[in-house]
């Protein structure tokens, strides 16, 4: 029997050598949480389906995965505008974030989650504090997620612990929608015996890393005063590296830090808007592609990159790619879809993810092609990276359940979720500059 | 008597010193083609209105303009990508361009005015090809526009005087809504002889000159060793120069050329997307803006930028800008929205555009509040120039008259313009490399 019957939608496939492609007029069954079918058109019985969507003119594509976020930090969205990426540490984050109570991170992280569906992100990897209330509105909202309690160096070892207790409390939590990594914030913010302390206690319960490392080149120099090696070789020497790795950024890595992350299969998020807004730089993606290192696509918090929108960021990597390079081939249409879908699931370790295939996990977004902007329809992959927009998203599925449909949300009661989180702004957007959670080294 | 009141609105406002502000709760209010009053919502008797828009939790925003483009070139949307420059024209564009016939720049035309609709865009700068039928579809679909017929200096005068005869037949048509301009095509592919008799011939009718200016830094080689000047100082020699000008582009002008096109009023569109995917460089903009020169925002045609949204443009804008320069503070999002607005309006020479104010033009464009992408609103500023997108614009108003409401298009029948172009597809997408209508010199 099968529960959910999408009809009649084109479907973006991958052929066995790796290509990206549209299947026109298809069906897709789902049954529990996975796909159990895909075929043309007509070829499954509606007699057998539980429930039937008619999906006649739209694009189904694997749901979106969204590597490196901070989702509560939309609850910051729009007040650091314009400024350098100290003053946006020190003068804004790390302040507001000091005003942060626990609910308020349920609250925040609700609406990121409904952002995220309304963007056909079904998946995100999350690196931010008090994890417990992140985890307990991805259990309530219905999409999956990959969590870090992110820790500073300074909060000590004890916090640390509570990390790891929160990464075993919710391990496969929300009927296995949860998966949980250590989150150390960085080497910069972290010294070395405390990232020892972390790749110990993730070694001793297989939990992997997800890191910041390598932002900017004066990230890279203040590492090479204070410790004689870059960061990535920082990470190595503290044994960071001897488990699974999701490393945000990599901007400013050397050929020699490219070397020591394939060598340990560390997967690398990119999140180009916020590269491009705080002035970051541009990562050598093309290098970490030629070394086999995986690469994928995040969004960042909202207060760099001001959306949580995937769709928006792949097609910015490959702008940022092509005009950094000076050379317009680089990138390909097919390279950004990889890196978003397969990359995606190969940086999360989760190859059931990311592709549309009888027997993975059923995350389906169907995009409406309806729009003017999307015609004619000579090349759906060529529009998905440089055409369509979240506006154009229509239904949401994550594992194997509604999450939108009709741009409705289903799950999520957006204006319940507003009025929470207005009466909180004005306590939350207080700005001092002394009381931050921490402070941006600058050397 | 009012004739459409649009009811309690947030309204983008420019204050005396220059700065853009959101006014919360207004009525505006329109009679005939003109702003008649913007007032704290309630001040406008409902009674004295002929009809009234519930505008409750919208943002209204000028009509966008775009000051470059070639809008039917939508109906090559896709076809050439991950390219050279020099292959995108000589492979793709110009062989593609031989296949088309007067009426499917009609249909193309009426295309891209959708998209443009749906992205909030009311007034264009189009450079193309048989400019009557692009007229035709501006008189239908009641949009703004202001016409070119491209024109290449291998075409002979013959063929510039009917592009002078076009701009004299449309000046002022379509109800005042379309403008003209004479458009030879560029320095590169218009020889000075060609120039000068173009600048002589808008010299004698007053009409302005829109042409593609320093693209690349090959350009301007290539102008060097042909002319043993830039290309901005050889438009100068030409005479161009003597008349309005609306330079598309001028990526690669040097500190000379900014001399130049200061002194002589030049105005310079900037089309980043496609500056960024085909690898073009960043154009000095803030150099032209230290300079005084107006700098505007157009989007270029969908075959280099895919889509025709000016929102987006904006965004790329600041973050190439930023990002080219590292340095974040720049190009600041009150900088971002002078360009868009005012910019755009100064760009055409067209003071009655880009603002909201009592007795200019009522081009108005509401956006939906409601996403939880532009949540919270602590700065509905930044959200404009980073997270609203197109999808979220509702309602479109052009001279006085509604040209959609609740996303659904009143003027043009999208359905049937799809069945017009979907006949003409396999005609249009036919690729020979020696039929091309011109050759992109490469020294």
């Amino acid at each position: 029997m099968v529960d959910l019957l999408i009809a009649r939608c084109d479907v973006l496939r991958r052929d066995k050598a790796g290509a990206y492609r549209v299947e026109r007029n298809c069906d897709i069954a789902i049954e529990g949480n996975r796909i159990a079918a895909i075929l043309p058109a007509g070829q499954i019985d509606v007699q057998q389906s539980r429930e039937l969507l008619n999906a006649s003119n739209m694009l189904a594509i694997p749901g979106l995965i969204n590597t490196h976020t901070h989702a509560a930090m939309v609850l910051f969205r729009g007040l650091a505008e314009d400024v350098s990426i100290e003053s946006w540490f020190n003068d804004y984050i790390w302040p507001l974030e000091s005003n942060e109570e626990p609910e308020d991170i349920y609250w925040g992280t609700l609406l990121a989650i409904a952002e995220m569906i309304q963007s056909g992100v079904t998946t995100f990897a999350d690196h931010y504090f008090f994890a417990d209330q992140i985890a307990q509105a991805v259990a309530d909202s219905g999409v999956r997620a990959h969590l870090g309690w992110a820790v500073f160096g300074h909060e000590g070892i004890a916090k640390l612990d509570e990390t790891v207790a929160f990464a075993q409390r919710w391990q496969g939590g929300a009927g296995g929608r949860i998966n949980t990594w250590l989150a150390p914030h960085s080497p910069y913010l972290c010294d070395p015996a405390f990232l020892k302390a972390t790749a110990q206690r993730a070694q001793a319960h297989s939990i992997g890393i997800h890191i910041h490392c390598s932002e900017t080149p004066e990230q890279v120099q203040l590492s090479l005063q204070r410790y004689g090696v870059t960061p990535p070789a920082m990470l190595h020497q503290a044994g960071v590296l001897s488990v699974p790795v999701l490393l945000a950024h990599g901007i400013a890595v050397t050929d020699d830090d490219i070397a020591i992350l394939k060598d340990h299969d560390v997967a690398v998020a990119q999140c180009p808007k916020t590269y491009m807004k705080l002035a970051m730089g541009t990562a050598p993606v093309r290098a970490f592609r030629e070394a086999g290192i995986p690469v994928s696509i995040g969004t960042d918090g909202a207060v760099s990159s001001n959306t949580l929108d995937v769709l928006e960021q792949m097609r910015l990597l490959a702008l940022d790619q092509k005009q950094a390079a000076k050379l317009s081939t680089i990138l390909t249409v097919q390279e950004v879809l990889e890196i978003a879908f397969d990359g995606g699931a190969r940086a999360l370790r989760a190859p059931e993810l990311g592709i549309l295939e009888v027997g993975k996990l059923a995350d389906v977004v169907l995009l409406r092609q309806d729009g003017a902007h999307v015609f004619p329809p000579y090349d759906s992959l060529a529009h998905l990276v440089y055409a369509f927009r979240s506006g154009d998203v229509d239904t949401v599925i994550c594992d194997g359940r509604l999450l939108m449909r009709n741009r409705c949300l289903l799950t999520v009661d957006l204006e319940r979720v507003k009025a929470e989180i207005t009466s909180r702004l004005q306590r939350l957007s207080q700005r001092v500059v002394e009381r931050r959670i921490a402070s941006y080294p600058t050397g």
